[in-house]
């Protein structure tokens, strides 16, 4: 058994199922083993921000990590921003970057590069496997790492995968049980939810599921404190059966206001809250200097056992749940708006749909309207970085094939990884891929004025960096040139009439909602 | 007078007169600095693998460096595999990347990375500014280390850029002059000189222009040495009036029997020539061992003055170089082919047309078809990153508004930056983008019988991974989703009539060339 042989069967044998890839010369024996070692799916990808993403959206949905597989340095590099966004929303990847042979590196080859040091900034835990005889070992501890909610890169040089002295497949090792809360800080956090609405329990960081929910609904029935999600989850399920729950706004002074009457914030999973961006004269942490935090778990920590302590402290063990009802909205016919295509969406968004949003601006409605749309789980993008939406579409659809995946994008954010859309045909997953086409980078339009530069006012060459409108991008074209069926709407009728027939229906699809002039 | 204006002026000052930007909130002060500094031509790409291959093609061309204005880690690591290209190619840019206010970074907010960790495996020269005041001397440091071929990544705190207490602009900081050779080597080197065939001269990893190729065609009339072009080179001259010059081929053991008779070897800009990749049981080095290597000048130092002293001591330096007439290929009408197409190609290649060459397989003829074309210049993929052509395509002609820029591209290698064709579109600029669809990575076809995994025979889940047909991707469709028009050749003659048509009319054209069965 080759080095490559066993590094793909300590993965299988360690629940890593899916291998999403975009390889080049120095992975061909890597290549060769997901055909020696059944069992493998593997994932085309034409661009590793693709990859990258696709193991994220993976990983969130089916609750084990993915594997990937990157060309050296430049293959890690054009991942490194979906790899961020995971790091950032806490999701595990085995991230696989092939290198050259161990003894050609020192010889500065074209493609030679530092990989471990670029690596780093994405990754919990980076490890070069120096020969065939580590790499099983090496893979089953990057398997472990992932496993917990880590970036886990593993650099496999050509010679380690080819090398024939591998002890065969290794067994992945046992984690430490996550740890449980600071008990003098569970006491502090006990206390102060009895001050009611002057307390929040804030959870972010982490998959919310139902259960997670409704302990906080019990928190909140049995003290009256506020509970909330944070601005960008990870993962929280959605729509009819789930208690109402806050989400933090994105815009600092939004958020500032959020938290004004706050005196304590019990934090699960989540840091303290503090603003997106920066902006002169506004402060970057939200909650005000008096308000103590209780940060009682981190997203790796045992937050179910907290969450239980915390409801039984509060004696609400036996409370039921409050649960919103089926009622999803009506449907608002005629022109194009924000609200006539959240309205739409929510309606006719089926029982257990997957929604991916990385709708910065013009979809920014379609998260409240489906509060009580049918029972759905959300993803978000975590760490602020664009070109996550179709890619994590890609991953959640092959994690869950009998679910439809509703992808929200903008424009402008579905271009960085518009190469997604091959895989989405490739795979004919079942994915619904809504554009909100707005022909601008229309959050730096807010966000120029916000920041007060040049008066709020963007003069011709600023104006220039923020516009997409010239020339207009078709995406009927560009799904089209990547084998996906797509249409456009330009009412809130057509609308209904696309979106209701792609839900309805099995495999990809793409609608291009032209929202250019529906901000008045 | 703010951080940002300061920034913009010292750039300005410095002789950088365009920005190729995708910009996000941290970077709005600069934006606004682009309208209150006139002057300053910038250049939107929406994804950031764009903007650094477009500011390394028009370095290369303008043979000064251009600016990029990137958002935060991840838009830095969207720019990362085309940075490499450049570093790799000695091509400097002033790669200036956002970063949130000073004091914000420290509460890890979704966006925060470590940008300096990032930035040092693809950089140089690498610097955060802390404030408006600093500002201004750091631009004026990273513009002189991109000007002697460096990656300068300057890091912009958002407070750095709206900061009000910058000096203003800064002049730029004289460079040490470019270090001669050692005169012990130099000697050595002019004694090897007398070998004959048995001494080569190579040059790479910089300009090879009419000069440079003159003079070291004196030294193979004089002496009767060889006089060689490494692989994959920055940028060299062609066509009609170069001498003959060998070029060293990518396949080691092609190479390797190249190399087999040389005692010496003189380099010039490179270093000493490595296999692209390793195989088993093939040398990394590529010359014999005995062969003495004399490493004459870096990139950097003073290529010329060594050229002029080899020359003088040969007795050379009257010798009027040899110069290839002008005589195109004949068009080979009918079937498309590898040959038909380069013969059409170099047929009809346009005088002083600049060659951006990213034609991984299909395109390989296209080279040596333009030996004795009208005069031109040709860039490569210095270093091994694909999603470099189309990109490097853009800066070419940003740099050069008056010359026809021809750009080679594999379907595969497109891919990854296609959003680059959307500039060309909003730009209109005079390129003509060939497409070799072969639909597949043909040179992983290749590199997996060559690196002979499995036999070298590809099973069914590796030919998954290096086939592109399964759906078949449309660049007719893709280019007219970003606004180019685009043309597809099925015949030689289709090819002939749609790319004699594009190089003799001006702005941006795409030919997407069915190379899927002319490989036979």
């Amino acid at each position: 058994m080759n080095g490559a042989e066993s590094l793909v069967q300590t993965l299988l044998d360690g629940g890593v199922e899916v291998c999403f890839t975009n390889p080049g010369t120095s992975e061909m024996h890597f290549v060769a083993a997901l055909d020696e070692v059944p069992g493998m799916r593997c994932v085309l990808c034409l661009f590793e921000g693709v990859v990258s993403g696709a193991a994220d959206g993976y990983a969130r949905m089916a609750e084990k990590p993915a594997s990937t597989l990157l060309h050296l340095g430049p293959g890690l590099g054009n991942a490194i921003a979906n790899l961020h966004n995971a790091r950032k929303g806490n999701v595990g990847i085995v991230n696989i970057v092939g290198d050259h042979a161990t003894y050609h590196v020192k010889y500065d080859a074209p493609l030679t590069a530092d990989i471990e040091g670029l690596a780093r900034p994405v990754s919990q835990w980076v490890r070069t496997s120096q020969s065939a005889a580590e790499l099983p070992g090496d893979t089953a501890e990057a398997v472990a790492q992932a496993r917990r909610g880590q970036i886990a890169t593993l650099i496999l040089p050509a010679d380690a995968s080819w090398g024939n002295d591998s002890p065969g497949a290794v067994g992945i090792p046992e984690l430490p049980e996550p740890a449980l809360a600071d008990e003098e800080d569970l006491a502090a956090a006990i206390a102060a939810l009895s001050l009611g609405a002057k307390c929040m329990v804030l959870i972010g960081g982490v998959h919310v599921s139902r259960e997670r929910a409704a302990q906080m609904d019990r928190l909140a029935q049995s003290c009256g404190v506020r509970v909330a999600l944070d601005g960008f989850m990870t993962r929280v399920a959605g729509g009819e059966g789930m208690p109402p729950l806050e989400r933090i706004p994105y815009f600092a002074e939004k958020a500032i206001s959020v938290f004004e009457n706050l005196e304590h914030i019990i934090l699960l999973g989540c840091k303290p809250p503090v603003s997106f961006f920066a902006y002169p004269g506004i402060s970057s942490v939200l909650t005000q200097e008096h308000c103590q935090v209780h940060r009682l778990t981190g997203p790796w920590d045992d937050i179910d056992d907290t969450l239980e302590k915390l409801v039984s402290a509060a004696g609400a063990a036996e409370l039921v749940p409050r649960s919103l009802p089926c009622e999803p909205p009506e449907l608002i016919p005629g022109a194009l708006s924000e609200k006539s295509v959240a309205a739409a969406f929510a309606h006719y968004l089926p029982a257990d749909a997957i929604v991916v949003d990385e709708a910065v601006t013009s979809g920014a409605l379609c998260y409240p309207f489906a509060e009580r749309a049918r029972r759905h789980d959300w993803m978000m993008e975590t760490g602020g970085a664009i070109g996550w939406g179709i890619p994590a579409a890609v991953g959640a659809a092959v994690a869950c094939p009998e679910r439809k995946v509703v992808c929200l994008s903008g424009d402008g954010s579905a271009m960085y990884t518009v190469q997604g859309l091959w895989t989405i045909a490739r795979e004919a997953l079942d994915v619904t891929v809504i554009i909100f086409a707005n022909q601008r980078y229309a959050i730096l339009e807010i966000e120029f004025a916000r920041t007060g530069a040049r008066g709020g006012i963007p003069g011709p060459n600023a104006a220039q960096m923020l516009h997409l409108g010239n020339p207009e991008l078709d995406f009927l074209q560009l799904a089209g040139g990547m084998g996906i069926h797509a249409t456009r709407a330009e009412t809130a009728d057509q609308f209904i009439e696309q979106y209701s027939k792609a839900v309805t229906t099995t495999g990809p699809h793409l609608i291009e909602v032209m929202m250019l002039d529906t901000r008045a």
